[in-house]
This record gives structure tokens, sequence and C-alpha cells, in this order.
């Protein structure tokens, strides 16, 4: 079976916005509160960091889960790595996720400015150029017969979607709006014409998006 | 972490029937359709016995693909296993699946009447019999670290309900109402006093039920 490109748990507000304006070392989302774009993940039982047990394990929670399930690798790009921009001045940064990523996998990082590739825990990270579908390519490889996920953020979503190579999107709206920053889309029905789409309102206030391919 | 004890996937019509009266080898539902309980899955790109391309890959989907997830036993009732009753005439009888059936682990099947453990492809049947503390004992021992499947039908369902071994349920209401058979609940709210409920209906006509201990 083909490997697919998947898009999961990318958070978004109403407006279509992944990240705020201004992003920085104090806020990776920006003027966006993350919180606010993720509560819904948060409060569920397999939410990554969470510190307390319990958590619902309702449908939010089923969500969440998939976002390891059969994934070899990972594309972000660079903004989703770090706020650094221009040539690395300091290649002490390692990410904004400590000493154990929650990857667990190779993950491609997208930028212009080479960096010699670094592990960290189970998780190893390359810096590479190139279109999307070179890119692609190479996450394939190195993702041994699993899917790639697609981590974003929202240009990197959007540049992969221009060049069509996006299989299936999970997009969760949260009910805040950001007003500027990083955008995925002004309205998810713009992507109707080349992806079904099943729209999942839930009572704790977010909208799960699920498109896959016509 | 513990192995828990969870339903998946569990069809019953609005009423609350998982299938109708009368089961016989040409009726395994008896005078309920499979067809109209289980529409919405075999409407899914993962729905096993798809024989066609296509299918969506919507919610219904995800919940379809979660059946094997972390699955390392099934626990199910004779009945669910086939038409007979009482003593084992014919050990010809392996069950409705054919050649490969589709659940890839051992299988506990409930039964007061003992007959030998056989495989088939890489299912192997067990017949037990003994309360469902005991059985859910053996079938944690084989599923080595992974989670128990408690496939069904209603009223194994029910026992183990009842004896308050049930971790989590997914179980899908169907639009069609069967008015007698094998019943798992009048009404789900039934189980509100012992489990949180996250009740998703979809346009298939479906209502999935995501039901966790409290």
């Amino acid at each position: 079976m083909r490997q697919a490109l998947r898009v999961h748990n990318f958070f978004v507000s109403a407006d279509g916005f992944g990240a705020g304006e201004g992003q920085s070392l104090e806020r990776p989302f920006g003027h966006a509160d993350p919180r606010a774009l993720g509560a819904w993940a948060m409060a569920t039982a397999s939410w990554p960091n969470r510190t307390e047990p319990g958590g619902s394990q309702g449908l939010d929670d089923y969500l969440i889960r998939d976002f390891h399930r059969n994934i070899g690798a990972e594309i972000m790009g660079r903004n989703k790595f770090g706020p650094q921009r221009g040539p690395w001045q300091d290649e002490q940064w390692k990410g904004w996720w400590g000493e154990e990523p929650p990857f667990h996998t190779p993950v491609f990082v997208l930028t212009h400015h080479p960096r010699p590739s670094f592990a960290l825990a189970d998780t190893t990270f390359h810096f590479v150029s190139g279109d999307p579908a070179d890119v692609l390519s190479r996450a394939r490889e190195a993702a041994t017969g699993q899917d790639v996920r697609l981590g974003g953020g929202a240009q990197t979503i959007r540049a992969f979607l221009d060049a069509d190579l996006v299989d299936t999107l999970h997009v969760a709206v949260a009910p805040i709006e950001l007003g500027s920053g990083s955008q995925l889309w002004h309205s998810p029905s713009e992507l109707d014409d080349r992806f079904h789409r099943d729209e999942v309102p839930r009572p704790s206030g977010v909208v799960h998006h699920l498109l896959w391919r016509r």
C-alpha cells in the first residue's frame, strides 16, 4: 500500500489561523494562546503532556491517539521547530520540546539554511531544502513503509496542498478568532473541490474536520 | 499499564438489540438484517470485508479502524461463534468467518460444553466456561500485555457489565428498530451512573456512543 501523507491534530482558530503573529522564544504561537487553541486536546486522557491522571476518553481522545498511528516520519516547517530566522546562529537550539520530543521518528525540518542532523532521544531532526515532492520522497524513504505526518505550520501544509501531495487531513477548529497570523484557510470549504470532508462538532467546543482526497 | 477490557464496533438497533430472534445457520442475526445494522460501517474504506475500492475515510472509518488497535485477545459468546446449542455435535463448525477469521488473535468462546481448541489462519479459538472474571483473566494472559476485546453478543457484554469488568465501550446505534432479540440496553443512559458517555450522531445515520468508566 502506498505511504500516505497525513495531517493530524492540526489546531486552527475559527478564522483558520494555526498561529498568531509575532513568534518569539517566549511565545511559540505569537499572539495566539496555545491553551485556547488546544483546550479540547489537553482535556483528553491521551494528551502526551498530561501530568494529572484522568481526562476524557470520548471522541476527542480517539483523534488525539491517532497522532502516532502508522507514522514513520514527520515533515515540519522551520517555524514549528523554532523562532529563529535566516542562517543558524546557534546550534544549541534543539526545538521546543525538551529532551524527549514527542515525535519518536525522523523529522524533516524545511529550511534553506544548512545544519547537521542531530538525534534527541528517539527523534532525529534533519534539515532539508528542496521542493515539497523531493522532501516527501526523502521522508517516505525514512518512514520505511509507514505513513508520513505533515506537522505544519499552516504555510507548510499550504505548500504541500498546492503541490497536491496531501492524502488526508484532520484539522481541529477551536472556537476562538485570531484575526491575523499563519493561515491555513479562510474556510474549510475552499478544499471541497479536491477533498471529501466530514465535519464533527463536539461539546468541548472543537469542530473536527476530517478530509480525504476525492 | 493495566490491560483494558474494551467493546468495539458493537452494532445495535435504536431499541438496543444486537441481534434479532431466531438465529440459524442461514441467519446469524436472526430476524435482524446485518446490512441494516452495519450499513454505516460497510460504507467505510477500512471495512474488512470491502471488495470494492473506495469508501469513506471520515469519522465512521476512524472508529472501524480501532477494532484491532492494541488488541491481543477476544472474548465472545457462543452465539457469536455459531448457531448451535447444547453439546457440540459436529466439530466441523469453525465459525461464520471462513478460512481467515478477522480476529488474528486468540479468541475465547464462552460455553459450558467442552471442545478442543483449534487454529484457523492466525486466529486460535479456545472454548471456556467459568465466571467472567476467570475468563477475562485467561484472555489477559493470552493477550500478552495488550488489551482484550469483548466481542459480544449483547448477553455476553451484559454479563461482563454486571460483573463490572468493562473499561470502555464503542456501541454504534443504527436507525432501525428490531422489537425483540438479544438486547444490550433499553437506553444507553442506563449506564450513565457507571460510565461517562460521548454521543456522536453522523450523517450516515449511525449514532456512536463512546463510554468509559467514571
